[in-house]
């Protein structure tokens, strides 16, 4: 009899819709494995808390059901930690990390997060070659920001998508019911990669609807040019809505957002933008005099469980079981991608394994050739890339009114 | 052979996700009273773009498809206005909005609104009595802020009740992801009256979950007080979310938002509060230390249909088509309002009619015996009440991922 051992699975980075619908999928896969995995140990607060003891047993403590659950409750069930691993591999961390899987009898860790997750999935996997250690590592991409290379799409975007584009579908309704001009001015995550933003193209229920001017980070912004094409359109209909990524930049590198003094640094060091929608908003009420407003989606573009797209959380799952399958094969320091096939039925994914070397600290952005010239929209390019990632509405358990979730009390 | 008259239907004030439900109530009463009505006339941009002779001839011009989505359509179909009439009937706008009825053989007219189109109704009426004019106008309650009064709650109040609850329920599981301590405050509408943001208790999953301090405008605000809440929050627990209205106020009557130097006026002379989330999270950074942030719902309130309360979409459609009946059996002046009858099955409403004058230029606010004693929670008798309203789940139409609405291009 083949010998069995356990295995670990951990979150990490910023929450998503379908973070947990992949922890879903690697426990699924898990059980399925029953004849070679024992325990699935949950890291608490992902490899940060692990360090300091933090684990669970997954099966003895959660329920079936619970787990159930698991596919359609947002942010991070196990929660989730902003730790990098330190550069140099004789560092202390290093040890302590494998002693606990050794003392645990892990032998397969799935970690679920984004580009810093990688850099940890690639770190350890180093260190385990260094060391003959037989523990394999395997990342499962996990962003809203669909940032991460060497893959068609990641696991959070669909829903990040879906959300943005079916709730500036309603603010435009929203807008329009009265006869007065105004500006609103919608401000989108997305910190260097404007995919978020740029989904806001599908809310458009006819060609030259509502949002008319959608501005991407990976395009210069100008305000004065931006000033000028509001006019314009003002002049042309009641109701002006305009998408703004946060993270839009001018010519000088500046992000926008800074001229209102409100950026601060968070603990990986990269600026923490909000508020260029309210400067913009400050900026066309100056200049032109007219009615406007800014809203921000915020969080909600990440945790708006019942508007999640069924692709996205499909695929998640998908990919969360493809992670433990890959471990079980031998694969380690690697991140499960995924490969868009068309066939005759449409759209349809495969996944494969990338080196996670090629992906961490790497950054996808919107190819220019799908923004259109003068950088105030996307092209059908775009919309063909982003609408089956989209289809499908996600079925929430409903209990007296509200949806049900699987979580941890804290 | 009875004569057959037309009828007039508009909507008023700010948009809510169940406005356009009460005027599919209005129009498939109408046509089931083929025999009395002849032709359903919608006024576009309320009873201000009646006067400026914006009308359709809504069975002609919408089919019968489009009229079936507008029970998940957010936002105002027609368009919408914020008009008030003059208070002297002597005013030339009063003959000519009645000499406009006449031309358009309009018998009847419902005006689905909020507090300011009961106004409307009233005065319309008024005069009709002063001259002598058969025609009948009904009101057809419609409010997010549930201040309505002589009714049980107002269609509109449902679904924003049940989209606050369902995302401040996301938000905190979001918030839960990291081992770290943290504030969020949750900025809520309602600008005197603290229902929506009373809702905000129906996201505890368990006794003791937050949000674990709720502030509505009902009660004086002291910030001293909510800093040193916060503070023994923050040693109990990581992370503490706080809803506030924007409305709150402190016991010199001033609006929290005001100390952040962002009010306005809106067209109706009412000050319009954003901020004071905003301003909280500055004041709770710097007294405490501690990582906060502040998240406004914002417009989604309003127009998330995704999100809306099924019984709260019934029932705005049962008050539209109680209205075309009202005026039918020759009532005038008034509102249809919601008596809660509670029978062996649990809640159930009835429809009856109020004096319009009674209820315009008034308020109901959240009853003080429902608000915690400390002012910093909401009672049993509250959840009680708002708990049959946010039942059942709104199910749009969808194409290609994406809900399918009935709008005019504009």
């Amino acid at each position: 009899m083949e010998e069995k051992y356990n295995i670990a699975v951990g979150q990490s980075g910023g929450p998503t819709t379908v973070i947990n619908a992949s922890l879903y999928g690697v426990i699924r896969e898990a059980v399925l494995n029953e004849d070679k995995i024992n325990k699935v140990y949950g890291m608490i607060n992902g490899i940060e808390g692990f360090i300091d003891g933090k684990v669970i047993d997954i099966r003895k403590e959660v329920s079936m059901e619970e787990i159930e659950l698991l596919k359609n409750t947002p942010a991070a069930y196990l929660g989730s930690c902003r730790y990098r691993l330190p550069d140099s591999m004789q560092d202390s961390v290093y040890s302590l990390i494998f002693k606990k899987f050794h003392e645990l009898n892990i032998r397969y860790f799935i970690y679920i997060g984004g580009n810093d997750s990688m850099d940890t999935v690639h770190k350890l996997s180093l260190y385990a070659g260094m060391t003959n250690s037989p523990v394999r590592i395997i990342g499962v991409p996990k962003t809203i920001d669909n940032d991460l290379i060497h893959t068609d799409h990641s696991p959070g975007f669909g829903s990040a998508a879906k959300y943005v584009a079916t709730t500036v579908r309603d603010i435009v309704l929203d807008a329009n019911v009265y006869d007065t001009s105004s500006v609103t001015i919608i401000e989108l995550m997305g910190r260097h990669a404007g995919w978020i933003t740029a989904a806001s193209v599908l809310a458009r229920k006819y060609e030259g609807d509502n949002p008319v001017l959608i501005y991407l980070p990976e395009v210069e912004f100008d305000i004065k040019d931006f000033v000028e094409r509001v006019r314009q359109e003002i002049y042309k209909r009641n109701n002006v809505i305009v998408c703004v990524s946060e993270g839009i930049k001018d010519k000088d590198g500046t992000f926008i957002c800074e001229y209102s003094g409100n950026a601060g640094l968070d603990s990986f060091g990269h600026k923490m933008l909000t508020g260029c929608g309210k400067y913009l908003e400050n900026v066309i009420k100056e200049e032109l005099g007219v009615k406007v407003r800014s809203v921000e989606l915020n969080v909600n573009q990440r945790c708006k469980a019942a508007l999640a797209s069924l692709t996205d959380i499909n695929e998640a799952i998908l990919a969360g079981s493809y992670g433990v399958k890959a471990c079980l094969k031998g694969e380690t320091g690697k991140m499960i991608a995924f490969e868009r096939k068309e066939n005759k039925d449409g759209y349809r994914i495969e996944c494969n394994c990338v080196e996670c070397s090629l992906v961490c600290n790497q950054e996808k952005t919107v190819p220019r050739e799908w923004i259109s010239e003068d950088g105030t929209d996307v092209r059908q390019e775009f919309i063909d890339y982003v609408l089956p990632l989209i289809q499908g509405e996600s079925k929430s358990v409903m209990k007296d009114g509200m949806p049900v979730y699987c979580y941890r009390k804290c």
